[in-house]
């Protein structure tokens, strides 16, 4: 293979990927009015401006473009909350940062947040089961986390998981919260949720006591 | 007025109330596999077997059918949750008993607990908008029965508001568990929604030493 059709490979590759970028953001910005079962290949493809035909190059059908949107919305979520959960820091210190995360990936994300909160239970059952598998994935490393905290000594896996579990859904409804807030609600919401992470946080000092 | 023509009014009136009802649980069924703002209402009506301008004797637009659907959806649970909530008894009972409610409603309206966990982020703003205050409402019932209990005496009103919402958010994120669960994990989503609230009311207890 000469040099020169190496890189005529790496144009295609690069314009192939760009493509299905275009795809997925068309996606994501229809998806704002509509759910992911009532969306229409063309309607995706109209916007990017190819023909209806290209966007089997890139995906099976509207589902898997779907469980692509699923790991594009999870996957900084994980990254940055993998992050705040691996500092050792004050429990006060890392509630903050928590929310402050939340707050700040959902500024950045709101389309991305408002798809999974939308399609979680919505009538594309792929992209549901996508979205579970995330949020356990992402349970698990919480898990993983808390299990190497000191409070955590004597606890069994099975309650490291429960708290996991309760940290993970107070994640997800304070994002949603946080989606349908004005941001003078903002505040309010993100004060709401530190002293639910303090209490949450109580309640597990005082566990092995139970 | 004679009392026959009385009597014509009181049939009409039921007829009226029966199409209704019929319009309510022809949309909830079709809701199964679509979003509310993609359902049409000729869709609706055919299923009732009217013709699509009887809809409008009923409901100004789909939007107006979609909050019917979520006072009926969150009316009942609300009953429900003031009664486990009014009982005296001791904080492990009611946990159980709380847990086994929210599971028995999923079960026994799973169209309707799958409605409102769709449309909670769908695309119909007076549909949005109408869950939302449903479940601030919801909040400020469980907010007074909390702080009628000993529990809380010296909490602030906005601390009681607060474990509400966490109350509340928990209950919202077992019904959605229960909702996507076989007969077989529902034990188990129940048996770490009780250790969950036990927890909870553990960091309830030592608040005040926070």
């Amino acid at each position: 293979m000469s040099s020169s059709t190496h890189a005529t490979l790496g144009v295609r590759q690069a314009q192939k990927l760009k493509t299905r970028q275009a795809l997925l953001d068309a996606a994501l910005r229809l998806l704002e009015e509509q759910s992911l079962s009532s969306l229409g290949l063309r309607e995706v493809t109209r916007v990017v401006g190819v023909a209806p035909a290209a966007f089997y190059r890139h995906f099976r059908d509207m589902a898997e473009l779907g469980v692509a949107l699923v790991e594009e919305s999870l996957g900084s979520l994980h990254v940055m909350i993998r992050a705040v959960l691996a500092e050792q820091q004050e429990a006060e210190e890392v509630i903050d940062r928590s929310v402050e995360a939340v707050a700040d990936h959902v500024r950045r994300h709101p389309a991305h947040v408002r798809f999974i909160a939308r399609e979680r239970h919505g009538g594309v059952r792929a992209v549901r089961e996508a979205i579970a598998a995330e949020l356990a994935r992402f349970g698990e490393e919480v898990a993983a986390a808390l299990a190497a905290q000191e409070v955590s000594q004597g606890w069994s896996a099975e309650d490291v998981r429960m708290l996991a579990g309760l940290y993970v859904d107070h994640l997800v409804m304070t994002a949603s919260a946080f989606l349908e807030a004005s941001p003078e609600e903002g505040q309010a919401i993100a004060d709401t949720a530190r002293r639910q992470l303090r209490l949450i946080s109580l309640g597990r000092r005082h566990w092995r006591a139970a």
